[in-house]
């Protein structure tokens, strides 16, 4: 999809239509105030204090109606250059822009206002030269906002929309958003009844529900199994700690703003947690270590709780509690680039399971400047970071580079996709850290009986369990492979009331509960139309419709979900076929 | 175990040697003041200020040679009751008795007082009359205590011990002391690797180690299949919830003491659940329901965390996290009695499955005094504890009935069994809950087309995993059935360099984990000794031990965990004889 900032000639047409959008406001609402209008990466937007007002999708409405009327007016666009003082004394009856004037740069003499018919803006600009040239628009959506995004103030209207050149554009972008949100996993979720959000339980705190927690199980076995082959030990921490152990750390010196407050009890004060190493760290601690047992992979699908501020929360994207599926690998220094290989090939061979192609490695680096969020120790940096950029390039990962995104402990390779709506996700990561092993002063006994500090290489794969069935929701459209969908099979007999063939139905739903499928036997006194789209909204991969040509000659009519043609193969065939998708996860489909 | 508190002559006994232990201190520490020195289940106890001395080992090793010497004088114990301006003058000296007297009850004029030698001390009696009798002692442990349990307060000194009549009812208590020990599942915890404590992660927040969370994840598997099948859904939903939910359930009313403290974010306040039953309300009430859905089953191995003192806190049996084998059914008034009956089934074929032959079955009721502790509400009150006293009775479940075990919300059927140490716990429970629904405005469509509020059953058959796993660790003092076992076979071939010898030994070793049995191959250039007797602490249950003989022949020589003999079978007896004992629980063996 367009990112309308980064477009040049979209951005310029976008904020002109934002000016237009305030000028027909201020029509409607004489007493509107504005405060910021911008071009974001999905379109415009304008703070707006309309008094006690909040917008409803009426008011949008009308809105859209005023804009048209404005926009046949083909009112030219007048730039105008003011002092900081002419500008405080015309916008003095409007206090935002009154703040915005008085917190401009003291150099700034100069400032420009935009004029268009019977309406002024301040504003840099640029813009188009008339207001007939935003006639291609549409308001997206509306919410409240608080002014500079402080819960402390008052809230103001906020109204996101887009413009376009043309109306086959604005059409083209139009069906994209719709598909877009036909992809959101918050609604697939919804429609199969996956999981739900509830403010009573509390915000970006997700509740799986049956069919959800079917995948999320089905997720967590997979990923498991695959590492359990690979040596790694799993274990289950609590996802508390004490706030000593995130000092020691330095959690609490660099991430407690992520964090949820502390708890007191019994005079120690208690934190969720919102990562495991220390966790993993204190594990490996618990016993001394010989170099002949290294590397040590311990493993955990692990609850984390962050503060996410609630504007942030998406879904199971990106809630205040998930569940990652990290492990912590305890190596020597010689072992790193096995194991760093070792993670990436347990990446991409996870991603070919799951189709997964568009992704895009990335090398995120420490912003030296930025002493707040990193770990202090210009060594210790330029080692880790120079370890891993060779280790990723002898092993022939194709990767960017980023400053400021890496952890605060060291650096990591990231690896990103894009969901259906909004900014780039991380998947996987695999991180280098050379600094939290000699925090926790971990050791072990080298070949000299000399105490040595393993280097930690942290690594998830399906990063947050949660945020991946996001992601493979949108991919799939909710058309999860066999292996993942909560129903596999539903049995469906083209009359309700008979007999012999519900006792054939039964012995086909008796097969695939013995071959552990996860089948339906819908049974229900309704219509096989009614049920059919039903199974359909549901999403169900198979359905298997048995009439008496079934039953008399022992075969089974499928449907595959989305498609209209019926196939018919005999019952064994189809028990079989079902439990080989499954297995081979449809790669031999 | 003998109950010290609650037979009456051992009772008087151990009051007498908590005195006369009190004589020896004063003897060796002149300055000591005395708090209190009662008999609890365990023997006695006696709490002690000695200055900036807190005791150890060698300390406590004195102090019973000096009861030794005392107990020879035969010095006669003598009652004397005096008034309390009296004990005031007398005890004027000592701050703690002057406390103890100073907040005895207006009423007791008189009181009483008891001299043996040297040594006086304020108590209500009775004593046996001469020191001598209580030559048969033993001190066994000591810590400090708060004075009055309050960590405001200063450390005193507690010393514990136990007296007895004769020296062989002593050695006998001794020896079953050792025992328990020994059965205690921190100290199998520990010497099979199974979890840790660590006070940097928090005290009451253990870890499960590689070799524990296998047998969690056993346990995990084995109830959740069967609940699978008996039509349970299974969710997932986080572990806080916001206080207005708790303020909804009444837990923040009746339960908050046992809770977390809240933590704000945003403006709202979130805490660490106690109990999950909230959050599976929700989910009923996330959609509407029809009579024909009922019973809906709602279940999970949901993750909790409690308030519990330090004090009591006991490995994993008693931890502030804990994950419970929680479900909640929605069903009908009339489907009580067979979903109560399906209950007690899945309870008892599930200790049939472990062994269990040894509890206890409680109704528990409400105090309708404690008005603190229960939602206030007589009807309710007494139609559920007469429905589920009914129930139980129908089904022909032999209960004795306590009163005030009850939840806040409603009786229950609670199973006890006895740990190695301490007291009675709870393993399963069953509780009829007419008091939530309401609370959260549950509702379903009856055939009438009218709304009714369902009955809940809120059950746990494994309890808490955490201490279901306790006490099947005590009570197989580790020596786990086969399936449960972390690693279940150990491969070992009689010589270490030998190629062909390894070769073979790989051989059984990938045709064990084909099979999905935990295997290891030792492999270390160990002694063959050494490796078995390394096995048998880790309680590996089958041994198999391969030299040339086994591999001309194509055998298994395999040995029982603390068995002698050694038994010979032909390679694929071996693995399908490890194969059948899992799958059959060793039923079969």
């Amino acid at each position: 999809m367009v990112n309308f900032k980064e477009d040049e000639a979209l951005n310029t047409l976008n904020h002109s239509c934002a000016h237009m959008m305030a000028q027909a406001v201020k029509h409607l609402y004489p007493n509107a105030k504005f405060w910021v209008g911008p071009v974001v990466e999905e379109g415009f937007y304008y703070d707006m204090d309309l008094g006690d007002v909040m917008l409803t999708d009426e008011d949008i409405a009308k809105i859209e109606k005023e804009m048209k009327k404005v926009a046949k007016t083909g009112a030219k666009i007048y730039r105008r250059e003011i002092s900081k003082a002419e500008a405080l004394e015309e916008f003095k009856d409007d206090p935002y822009k009154v703040d915005l004037i008085n917190n401009m740069d003291e150099d700034s003499t100069v400032i420009s206002c935009y004029d268009q018919g019977d309406f002024t803006d301040l504003c840099r600009g640029p813009h188009v030269d008339n207001v007939k040239l935003c006639r291609y628009f549409k308001l997206i959506k509306h919410s409240g906002a608080y002014w500079k995004g402080d819960a402390e103030n008052q809230v103001l209207n906020r109204v996101y929309g887009v413009c376009f050149p043309t109306q086959e554009q604005l059409d083209e972008h139009l069906a994209l958003l719709e598909e877009a949100k036909e992809r959101d996993h918050r609604k697939i979720g919804k429609d199969m009844q996956l999981f739900m959000a509830d403010d009573l339980i509390g915000r970006g705190l997700p509740m799986y529900l049956p069919n959800g927690y079917t995948i999320w199980t089905e997720l967590e076995n997979y990923i498991r199994n695959k590492e359990r082959k690979l040596g790694y030990l799993h274990v289950m921490t609590p996802c508390v700690g004490t706030v000593q152990l995130y000092q020691t750390s330095g959690h609490w010196d660099h991430y407690k703003e992520n964090m949820f407050p502390a708890m007191e009890v019994e005079g120690e004060n208690f934190v969720l947690r919102p990562m495991n190493c220390p966790h993993h760290m204190r594990i490996f601690a618990n016993r001394p270590h010989s170099y002949k047992e290294l590397p040590i992979r311990i493993a955990e699908i692990a609850h984390d709780f962050r503060f996410e501020s609630s504007g942030t929360l998406k879904g199971i994207e990106r809630g205040r509690h998930f569940c990652q599926n990290d492990s912590h690998i305890f190596c020597t220094q010689e072992q790193i680039k096995d194991e760093v290989k070792s993670v990436c090939d347990l990446i991409f061979s996870t991603y070919e399971d799951f189709g997964i192609t568009d992704y895009r490695c990335v090398l995120s680096l420490r912003d030296p400047a930025d002493t707040k969020k990193y770990h202090q120790d210009d060594d210790m940096w330029n080692t880790a970071e120079q370890a891993l950029r060779e280790t990723l390039t002898e092993i022939g990962i194709e990767f960017t580079e980023e400053i400021g995104e890496a952890a605060f402990y060291g650096p990591k390779l990231d690896v990103n996709v894009k969901p259906a709506i909004g900014n780039e996700i991380t998947l996987s990561t695999c991180q280098l850290d050379f600094c939290l092993p000699a925090k926790f002063d971990l050791t072990y006994t080298d070949a000299e009986s000399n105490k040595q500090t393993p280097v930690v290489i942290h690594r998830a794969i399906l990063g947050s369990l949660d945020r991946f069935m996001a992601y493979i929701l949108e991919e799939t459209k909710g058309n999860l492979p066999l292996w993942l969908a909560p129903t596999q099979v539903k049995v469906l007999p083209v009359k309700n009331d008979d007999e012999e063939l519900n006792a054939y139905a039964q012995k086909l739903v008796d097969a695939l509960n013995d071959a552990d499928v996860r089948v339906e036997f819908d049974t229900r006194s309704e219509k096989l139309g009614y049920k059919m789209r039903e199974a359909q909204i549901q999403k169900v991969p198979y359905l298997a419709v048995l009439g008496k040509n079934e039953e008399a000659e022992g075969t089974v009519s499928y449907r595959l979900h989305g498609e209209q043609g019926t196939t018919t193969v005999s019952f064994d065939e189809f028990v079989e076929l079902i439990v080989n998708e499954i297995k081979t996860k449809g790669r031999n489909k």
